[in-house]
C-alpha cells in the first residue's frame, strides 16, 4: 500500500487512545516489568514514543522541508526514555504522549505539504537517502511496533502461567 | 508473573475498548487486506476472537468444573471466522466482540471460583493435562497475541513505503 498522508494521519491519531486503552490504570506489574536488561516495559515504550514526538518525526520533516539532502538528520536517542522523566506516573506518560501526538498533528497539517514535497529528499545519518513520504510511512510503523512491543511485553508476563499453551502462542516465542 | 484471576481480568476486560481505539472507523484497506492466502486481515482476527468467546473459554471452564479430566474440550475451529459472518461490518464485529465478552466476564464472576478450583484440571485434546488457571491466562495471552497480530497486519501494509526505515522496524521483519 502506498503511504497516502489521510491514511496514515488515520493511525497516527488513534495511537494516544490506543495505549490508553491498554495500559490505563493496569495494575503497576503489567505496566512497569520488562523481560531482562536489554528488554522494555510498557511505561518504558511510552516514554520512547514521547521522545519521538518531542525529538524526532516533525523536526525531520522541518529539515527536509527547509534544507533538503544538505542537512543529516539529527541521530536519535532510543535510550532517552531512561533518562529525565524515570519517576513520573504512567498516567502522566499517557497524557503527554496525547498532549504532543495532537500538536504534532496540527503542525503536520498546518504544514500543508503538496504531493511533490511528500516526494522531497532528506539524509538520513546512518540509512542515507530517504524521502518525506518515507518518514511519514515510518512514523505509522514506529507507532504500531511499539504497540506490538508492549502487547509482547505483557504477553510474557504469563509465558509460564500459560502451561503447555505455550506451543499455540506465537507472541511467547524467543 | 502467576496468573492471578483480578490481574487477568484487568487485561480481558479491555480488549473490546482496545480493538475499538486501533480498528474502528479506519478505512477498509487498513483493516480489510491481508497478507497472502495464510495470513489474516484484522477483519479476519476479530471475527476469531468472537468464535473464542463463543465455544471456546467458557464452555472450556465448566467442563473443568463440571467434569474435570474425564471429557476433554471439543477442539476449537481456528478457521470458523472465515464461515457465518463474513459479509458482517467491521463495526459490528467489534460490537459483537464487546457484548460477548462482558458476558463472559459477568458469567466467569458468577462462577466465583475459589483458590482451590482454579487448580482443578481438565483434558485439552492435543495437549493433554491442563488446568482452569492455564486456561485463564491463556484466554489473556491469546488476546494479547492476536492484538499483536493486528497491529503487525496493519504495519505490513506500509512495508515498501518505509524505504530504507525497514531496517529499524523489527515488526516488518518476515
Amino acid at each position: 500500500m502506498e503511504c497516502q498522508p489521510q491514511h496514515a494521519v488515520e493511525i497516527l491519531s488513534r495511537t494516544p487512545t490506543t495505549l490508553r486503552a491498554l495500559l490505563q490504570d493496569l495494575s503497576d506489574p503489567w505496566t512497569h516489568i520488562n523481560l531482562g536488561a536489554e528488554t522494555w516495559s510498557a511505561y518504558d515504550v511510552v516514554g520512547h514514543l514521547i521522545h519521538g514526538e518531542e525529538t524526532d518525526w516533525i523536526p525531520r520533516a522541518k529539515i527536509i522541508l527547509q534544507h533538503g539532502q544538505s542537512r543529516p538528520f539529527e541521530p536519535f536517542d532510543r535510550f532517552a526514555q531512561f533518562e529525565p522523566s524515570k519517576g513520573q506516573a504512567l498516567k502522566d506518560r499517557l497524557d503527554q504522549f496525547a498532549h504532543l501526538r495532537q500538536q504534532n498533528l496540527e503542525t503536520l497539517q498546518q504544514m500543508n505539504i503538496t504531493s511533490a514535497q511528500w516526494e522531497l529528499r532528506g539524509t538520513h545519518p546512518e540509512l542515507g537517502t530517504v524521502t518525506l513520504r518515507q518518514l511519514l510511512a515510518t512514523w505509522v510503523v514506529h507507532d504500531l511496533d511499539h504497540i506490538g512491543q508492549i502487547v509482547e511485553a505483557l504477553a510474557k508476563q504469563y509465558t509460564e502461567a500459560v502451561g503447555p499453551w505455550k506451543a499455540y502462542l506465537p507472541i511467547l516465542e524467543e
